[in-house]
């Protein structure tokens, strides 16, 4: 097992085929429970650990139902059904609440599949950027553990250097990330980066509200060999909202390489506060 | 009980309050099975049936493990986490095989969420396009039997005329639609319209393979007040593709009234055969 601080978060022990536990990371550490990306990992690197598990990641979902406290949990699977060359995964992390009792606290579906060489497009090209070694990495004073992880070199669309409520006309953030340390991309670290975007209203409203992913949809269109192609080289992500309405908005991303293959395309709800 | 062919097909009887019997509708059918957009509406239905549902629908993600078969199914439910303003379900669809054990046909999650009236903003403004009364309704000869249950009148990104391979620049359709016959939009009849779209990859190759929904994510922005303001009114759809690679592609898609608000966005990964 490798030492990076990612792999020792996604550290799962086999309790059962459909049973693994796990503990949080004090290293993805976000304001009350772990860096949400890190926990739709583990959902991910509990099913890609199986041994009945059929394929690559096609879909993943995840509903985030309460925040993880610190401490041990448990993620629970189950192979709902298993055709040719797909694989429907339910799943959830179950934590003992401070009565000792079993709580959800994440649900889950995936889609895995075995997929084949086929004629193949993209229709969203990478936009027209900087090169990351142009773009100074963002520099944090007493931020969240989990952004410790992460070299984030934006391009457009920063977090406001100042919450005076103007209004923005788009919510477009786009900027390079990767691991830090440098870590060769897996599935598990392409959805971990596909959740990594601050909250859209920030962006359009210049005002700092609580705000909190509800349920994420990541869609991977990279396979092994575009994951090699890519080892620990930066991505190129880009975030934007559609409706932002009576308490939660959308967001829809998208995640390229350098070379410029999409990697994956990733959608959420967040809850906002007024 | 409504006579309205949707309202026949979603018909669920209460075994229990997290099961529900339900039967395929004759009138909806698709290819190989029912239209994707009234089995994941199915869902929603028992959902909002369920005597401890919270709120309104937010998000519901809907995997399509396998074609139901024409005959009973049912929908079973869990309330896997109720907070304060938001609710967490699990689902799934259950179908006997040939062989009389019970098997998934179905998984799918979705957030129900009281919401209160908050600052809101719109960053996805509906496009000018022609109104519904300027753009013909699609006729069809001998087509699925869904289709006869849905107005569209397509505004661009029509189905191609001639299937000569040619590749497109873009995977965009907009069309005007509505249920035939008219009928007040619900929550469960805009998750259906959410999935009206063909497959994209017909589009951007005007080549028609196989091809089928595999997951579909729909978040609702509309509450109760939007979908009385839209009534019976045509819904502008916009569907289009980001990435078509080995075997998947996937589709993002937005539904306004004619008034223009965004009622619902809505994404899906969809299998192709080369």
């Amino acid at each position: 097992m490798s030492s990076h601080p990612f792999d020792q978060a996604l550290k799962l022990q086999a309790l059962a085929p459909d049973r693994y536990a796990g503990r949080t990371s004090e290293a993805y550490w976000n304001m009350v429970g772990p860096f949400g990306g890190c926990t739709a990992a583990t959902v991910l690197a509990a099913i890609l650990q199986h041994p009945d598990r059929l394929g690559a990641p096609l879909s993943v979902t995840v509903n985030f139902a309460a925040a993880l406290a610190q401490g041990p949990f448990e993620v629970q699977l189950h192979a709902a059904r298993t055709n040719r060359s797909t694989q429907h995964w339910t799943a959830a992390i179950v934590q003992n609440d401070a009565q000792g009792q079993p709580q959800v606290v994440t649900t889950a579906t995936a889609v895995t599949a075995a997929r084949r060489e086929t004629w193949s497009l993209s229709d969203q090209p990478m936009p027209h950027v900087p090169p990351p070694a142009e773009m100074p990495a963002m520099r944090y004073e007493k931020a969240m553990a989990w952004l410790d992880h992460y070299e984030l070199r934006p391009v457009s669309g920063m977090i406001p250097q100042t919450w005076d409520g103007s209004q923005r006309d788009d919510s477009v953030t786009r900027l390079w990330m990767r691991d830090v340390p440098p870590r060769p991309l897996d599935y598990c670290s392409l959805l971990a980066l596909s959740d990594i975007f601050y909250p859209r209203v920030w962006l359009k409203r210049a005002t700092r509200v609580p705000a909190g992913t509800v349920s994420i949809t990541t869609y991977f269109h990279a396979g092994d060999q575009e994951l090699r192609e890519t080892g620990s080289g930066y991505l190129l992500g880009q975030a934007r909202g559609q409706e932002f309405r009576n308490g939660f908005f959308d967001q829809s991303a998208q995640l390229w390489n350098e070379a410029g293959t999409l990697l994956c395309t990733s959608h959420q709800i967040v809850y906002f506060k007024e």
